[in-house]
């Protein structure tokens, strides 16, 4: 990972905001910009370099993990120390110089303690979510390290499908991924597993519950880990029992959606087409006022990254995002499916992240 | 859960602090007034009662779980939905009503919007960690969410038991504990798993790696589970190999710390006397030095809650609280012992949960 050159845009970005300094605290960017993976850190950048903040729980890690910043061990919240090391060293800059702060994470008592800090010394400014913005194109390395999750969440499916069967609890499917994924080295998941069944696979946000697998239906398996930082994120959808010709339709609408949302994926599109062409298809099949949520999200350090692909969305896409592709139908109290895969936009056009045939398993 | 008893609490400490009303972000203090336990809410309250209000993904679950409030789905975020409802009746109360945000948790960017869609009808005012307050104290039914939670942790540690030995790895320890807290019915961790076996030990907050497990050395596991929303944390300690007299010296002196922390808890006594207790006894033993975090915390909805067992803490101990008491002692670069309960401070005294003997365990 280039930090160095990441914190160079971030300075450039600096500049055109009329930002002498920026306080970073919220961790994924932290993260980015130094490599810092611990829980308690903040990173001041300036034209001047990086200076990062931690406790002393963190010294020997931060000192094996930072690049391109001076490192900083305190007693006290990170964000506390840097305040108070600005305080100290306030005349350094010959004017009052403008500090920027995190607006969207920052809390506001958090704010009022680094202004009663800096008291007067410095201008306290909410920045605008530069680093976010820098985020969403991601660099080689970082693409690697999604491919690499994205190849382990694939491979969580081959588990899912060897335990889903009637009677099976969901959670018993979800518990049996999450121990391949820990044992392959996941950090974590990268969001709470959903596996729901029969009904219950209607319900958009069904993490998996005690309830059994019924007899038959439709079974929503929504996954995703955290390797080495970085989020995978996949759905797939499976039928127990033998499926109507009713429930073979529904599927193939959401496969068609979701092929041609993926097939708008390229340089210069706005998020909202890649929407709008998921929604077209399913307006076709009559189903789309059962598509109640987005098309998908970038992903990253974070699981919901910029940008949303989603009505009104006018952001382009642009070479070296990541975002997932994920539409679904949903009728309440009777079945869902949701089918979605990760793509990198490239130059010319996208790749889909470990690709795999989609036709409507029967378990 | 007797919600409404806890918001006729709440209210009476909103009078107290001179505010009409308080608008509850902080999802887990949202769950404790009214009973949703989903990713996107709020709840507005004043004298008049309880409004929550969520997005329509969580429609069918509100109506399902929320109690003692009346419920408002809406079609964006729910703490904009609130603001938007208070500007259409900011003529409800005859003067201009003081409505407090949770300063602790709201973003600088989040108050800033909802200060723009209020424009002048409300006096909008940071308001004290009223509901955290509230939430030191457990109820009965809280206490036994409680229990249910440490006694499903303490059995993980018999899982541990059966995988820890020489080259296995850290991650292999805590992915089968995992395993275990899913199956049975856990809704995630209650904070990334350590297993931190040889030097590693001596890292505080050693997550589970894919380190193997030495020939010889203590093997500190620390984890907790979060069981219908309530969390457990536990630490416990073994060697692995033929521990030295050193060694047996070490955790005899971390053991009998924390007897001495557990002793010492009970109604009237300030946090600071329960950790001050803890260092006394590794003091004696030349040992408070590497002693280098609080005794503990308190515990609940969240991982972490006050009170904070720890120097300078002046709150005192009622009865209802529940805290973890973990001294530990680790020297850098080769040991680490930490040994962890979680205590309901009782009228009378204390009660340890799920108490267990605590010699030195040499696998």
């Amino acid at each position: 990972m280039d930090y160095a050159a990441r914190q160079r845009c971030l300075q450039a970005a600096l500049e055109r905001d009329e930002l002498d300094l920026l306080l970073i605290t919220h961790l994924p960017n932290v993260r980015y910009l130094c490599g810092f993976t611990g829980s308690a850190g903040a990173l001041l950048i300036g034209d001047r370099g990086a200076t990062f903040f931690t406790d002393g729980r963190y010294a020997a890690q931060a000192r094996a993990e930072v690049s391109a910043a001076r490192v900083v061990i305190a007693r006290k919240a990170p964000w506390l120390a840097a305040a108070e090391y600005l305080a100290d060293s306030g005349k350094a800059h010959g004017r009052k110089a403008a500090l920027g702060f995190e607006a969207e994470s920052v809390t506001v008592a958090t704010r009022e303690r680094i202004a009663a800090v800096l008291r007067s010394k410095f201008k306290l400014r909410s920045a605008p979510p530069l680093v976010e913005r820098a985020r969403t194109v991601k660099d080689a390395a970082e693409i690697r390290r999604i491919r690499r999750a994205v190849e382990l969440g694939a491979s969580l499916f081959q588990t899912a499908l060897k335990r889903i069967r009637p009677g099976v609890s969901e959670l018993e499917v979800a518990a049996a991924m999450e121990y391949e994924a820990r044992r392959a080295g996941a950090e974590s998941m990268s969001f709470p597993t959903i596996v729901a069944a029969g009904k219950r696979s209607a319900v958009v946000h069904g993490r998996a519950s005690q309830a059994p697998i019924p007899q038959r239906g439709f079974v929503v398996c929504d996954f995703g880990v955290i390797l080495a930082g970085y989020c995978s994120d996949r759905t797939r959808t499976v039928y127990v029992g033998r499926p109507s010709p009713a429930a073979r339709r529904a599927y193939a609408a959401v496969l068609e959606a979701q092929q041609a949302a993926l097939d708008a994926v390229r340089p210069g599109v706005r998020a909202s087409e890649i929407d709008a062409a998921a929604r077209r298809v399913l307006r076709g099949q009559k189903l789309a006022r059962y598509f109640t949520h987005s098309t998908g999200h970038g992903l990253g350090l974070e699981i919901h990254e910029a940008p949303r692909l989603a009505a009104g969305q006018t952001q382009t896409l642009e070479p070296g995002m990541v975002i997932t592709v994920e539409p679904g139908v949903y009728i309440p109290g009777r079945w869902g499916v949701r089918i979605e895969d990760v793509v990198v936009v490239t130059p010319s056009g996208s790749e889909v992240l470990k690709p795999t045939e989609k036709e409507l398993i029967v378990v």
